[in-house]
């Protein structure tokens, strides 16, 4: 079966320069796809930073799904015949959104804006509300979420069962990737930012996990921007299968798994 | 805030045996009280051994819940006015449970009836449809459910989101606890077994890890039956605040999570 290189590229953004990013992200995407990657994950808002202090920084730094990152970030996809998943922050709509975009040889495919915000996040953007989408791509079936979403089992799941078998992920934190991998049998490639922002530090803990949970590659230790790469058989997460009798999607009892106080499980509202 | 000390007893059941299997767990649990432990854990299936080859011999090992093995913990956890959960082959109404029993000082607080079978499991039990109780009891909030159970993360935010500080799991084959209790901001204790039986060897990992999923007791690496124990702050279990804004129950957002293709999430019935 055919083996997809995935890498991820763990920079350090300069705070409130999206044009200075765009070339950073740029270079990076272009020596992953030098070393044969197909896949490249950039990290969570790597065309603005992340430690805003107030919503005009934010927006300051914003741009439409149809700006100069994401419109580079396709030109890029396109030349190397590539597929991107970048975090950029968005404006639409006078709203801001932490959202990512995925992009290939067609374009701009999919935007996905963050639904759990993390901290001071819910200060200056709104909310998504639209499921994690899964891209059919000539590599495979990829989804996207981004960061504070992989920490609800809920979430990862709805992807998973749509069928992804990779699962892009711009995080400025990693967190329990391999559980999630596992018990979905679908690879994570999870992209982490570095550099010190604002007196802020980061875990750089960039990760490409198997349907095992198994990390094939990980950025751990790595001092200052660096792209870690895998290559990984997406063939594999067709296969739910863990032996004979069992399969981690089959096996689930939905019916069992309601409960009432949840107003979106308690009935079609 | 008062801490609990909870124990695993990583026993090697006799296969077959309920007899002598009462008498191993009786001695470890009694070991587990003079060394102040509050909650002993004890393996799946501890009362009959695992490894089954028709549902004959499944049945041979079976007890009901008012049966010996079940009223001798009870008459353990009175005796020493502590909290034990343990797995046992639970014979009612004509069919087989893989189940575990929850008994304090009250005697029979529940009994839990895996819901997830494993393997040739299914091939002897029929699976529970009852969600994992949470059982009010004197040292707090505690929740049942077995092994393979706790790799749907569905399952493992039922009791968590009713209030669970600490979830006993009686195993025999611990998986991704770390990222379960994390993600929920719960005790878990899981006891594992050890021995081979019939050629089946066992990970013999029985871990309890704190809300922030760091293990704080683990048994990998022990030669031959063990118990572990670790103190646990359960009253933590209590805060699922993750920093000012942030809350690892209240920032889910369950009206998102529905399925179309998930019968028990699109509608009541």
């Amino acid at each position: 079966m055919d083996m997809t290189m995935v890498a991820c590229c763990q920079l350090a953004p300069v705070f409130g320069d999206p044009a200075a990013n765009r070339e950073l992200a740029a270079a990076a995407v272009t020596g992953a796809a030098d070393r044969g990657a197909s896949v490249v994950v950039l990290p969570e808002l790597v065309s603005s930073g992340y430690v805003f202090r107030s919503r005009a920084e934010a927006a300051a730094s914003a741009e439409a799904a149809d700006g100069p990152t994401v419109t580079g970030w396709a030109r890029l996809a396109a030349e190397h015949q590539i597929v991107i998943v970048g975090g950029f922050c968005e404006t639409a709509g006078g709203e801001l959104y932490n959202s990512a975009a995925l992009v290939d040889s067609g374009g701009l495919r999919c935007v996905y804006r963050k639904a759990h915000l993390w901290d001071e996040e819910s200060l200056w953007f709104t909310p998504g509300s639209a499921a994690p989408p899964v891209v059919a791509t000539r590599l495979g079936r990829i989804a996207v979420m981004i960061c504070y979403d992989l920490e609800f089992p809920e979430w990862v799941r709805l992807p998973a069962l749509d069928g992804a078998q990779l699962l892009c992920a711009p995080t400025n934190w990693p967190a329990f990737l391999q559980a999630d991998a596992a018990v979905n049998r679908m690879f994570i490639a999870a992209c982490d930012r570095t550099g010190a922002e604002r007196g802020v530090d980061w875990v750089a803990g960039s990760v490409i996990v198997d349907p095992d949970g198994w990390p094939l590659a990980e950025a751990t230790g790595a001092d200052g921007p660096v792209t870690i790469t895998a290559e990984c058989q997406l063939d594999l997460a067709l296969d739910k299968a863990t032996g004979p009798r069992n399969d981690v999607h089959a096996d689930r009892r939905p019916g069992l798994y309601r409960r009432v106080a949840d107003p979106g499980n308690s009935g079609p509202g």
